[in-house]
């Protein structure tokens, strides 16, 4: 393994509103703090700068509640307006308990409230996630090589509730580049017995997303993005396989964040 | 926030037996790669070699599985001696589908097999996980300090699943000092527009020791202590709070990691 990490806090991007350039506001933040980008580093930025950027702001008083939204949010004490923009972004309700309401998005992540968050934004709005935060990864990393020649990482990341632990944590709603994968595939190494290893998969991208929100902070949004700087996976995966270079570029190409979804029988607490 | 977080792997410490002083051999390795302790680090330490320092390795042969044991061991294709280990630590069996085993441990903890692991130990052996890894942190942290004359945190860490989301991710299953709260309480903080924090709690230690995942690895234990650097949640604290010394204290002498675990009532997924 590496055995030196930088997580490096990037503050002092303005307000971010919708059509804002985010990879421009970076790069702006990063130049007043005389830092630059190395190859490798992995850019964590939260998903709420991103879907303000991408418009997925709404007018609460512009939502009409369904029934059904009305009935969730007698019982969890919730606007019912909230409740209806959750919907909009829910594939499944999960659990409504306790004034919770924990559904599966569209994009398949288990989380309360679907992501939407009125903490942060201007009075009698809610920030949705962005609606395809897989996607707002390739596209920010696209952005940023473009723009440095370097070969980096993009983690959208948010802040999710476990079952059977209190509190949040980072986690990554969409990741980009073969440095971080989101599942590390450890099957088949040895341990120092010589004998193969059973936990085989490792949720790098999560863990680099829980990392950056030490320097994030959960509420103030003054560090909305994060660098990671040290991590090697990739040179790690070179050394392991023959056939590095094949393997690096379907790595990068893979699912991304996809990767951590169960598919449905695989679930246990479903 | 802080701005800027550094993680140093402490590599090459020897394979740990029953008895060992860790933090003699934590300063050994120190030494031998020129570091030396700051006030405010955070040190982790895998759960594992604070386990077998502690004793807590069991030979299979000598274990004999009660009829519940082999019952479970069948309908999971595990080995019954193994499942007798796990349910010797169990409160409760949490699941039992898909060959998993997910329970409830004694500390409180829900995860696979009770921490029971057969990797990175002599063939016929499995490593429990400490017998109560909360106190062994505030052991560790008093040595520490009593060695370095600075103020720093312990961490235990291990890596459990997670529902709804595939792969492991470290985690904290005992923290000692006030500079790493097992839950950092944001209620009453105002975001940018002056509203007040909804989500209110973040689990900073379970933050932590992903980060420091991400240096140890997860199989080949040859980095089982990471140094983070640079967290300062204890002057936020200091900040915030009028009575600050005496805040201190009470963190100090909190419940640790057992803050992260739900009361029964609001678990909402059992």
């Amino acid at each position: 393994m590496f055995d030196r990490l930088e997580i490096i806090g990037v503050e002092g991007l303005p307000e971010v509103k919708e059509g804002d350039d985010l990879t421009d506001l970076f790069f702006t933040a990063l130049a007043a703090r005389k830092e630059s980008l190395e190859d490798g580093d992995a850019v964590v930025v939260t998903s709420k700068i991103v879907a303000k950027s991408e418009g997925r702001v709404v007018l609460l008083s512009s939502v009409k509640p369904t029934p059904e939204a009305v009935r969730i949010a007698e019982e969890t004490e919730k606007d019912p307006r909230l409740v209806q923009l959750v919907l909009n972004d829910t594939k499944e309700v999960v659990r409504v308990r306790n004034n919770n309401l924990i559904v599966e998005t569209r994009h398949g992540f288990v989380c309360a409230n679907a992501g939407v968050d009125e903490s942060n934004v201007e009075e009698g709005r809610a920030v949705l996630l962005p609606k395809d935060p897989q996607r707002s990864a390739e596209r920010l990393k696209r952005e940023i090589e473009a723009r440095t020649g370097k070969e980096i990482s993009v983690l959208i990341s948010d802040s999710f509730g476990r079952a059977f632990r209190s509190g949040v944590t980072g986690v990554c709603v969409g990741v980009s580049g073969s440095g971080v994968p989101a599942l590390l595939d450890r099957r088949g190494e040895e341990d120092r017995f010589g004998r193969i290893a059973r936990i085989t998969k490792e949720a790098v991208a999560d863990e680099v997303c829980a990392a950056a929100n030490l320097v994030m902070g959960e509420f103030k949004e003054s560090v909305p993005i994060a660098i990671v700087r040290g991590l090697r996976f990739k040179c790690k995966r070179g050394e392991k396989e023959e056939e590095g270079k094949e393997e690096e570029g379907k790595e990068e190409e893979g699912e991304g964040i996809k990767e951590v979804l169960f598919n449905r029988e695989d679930d246990l607490f479903r």
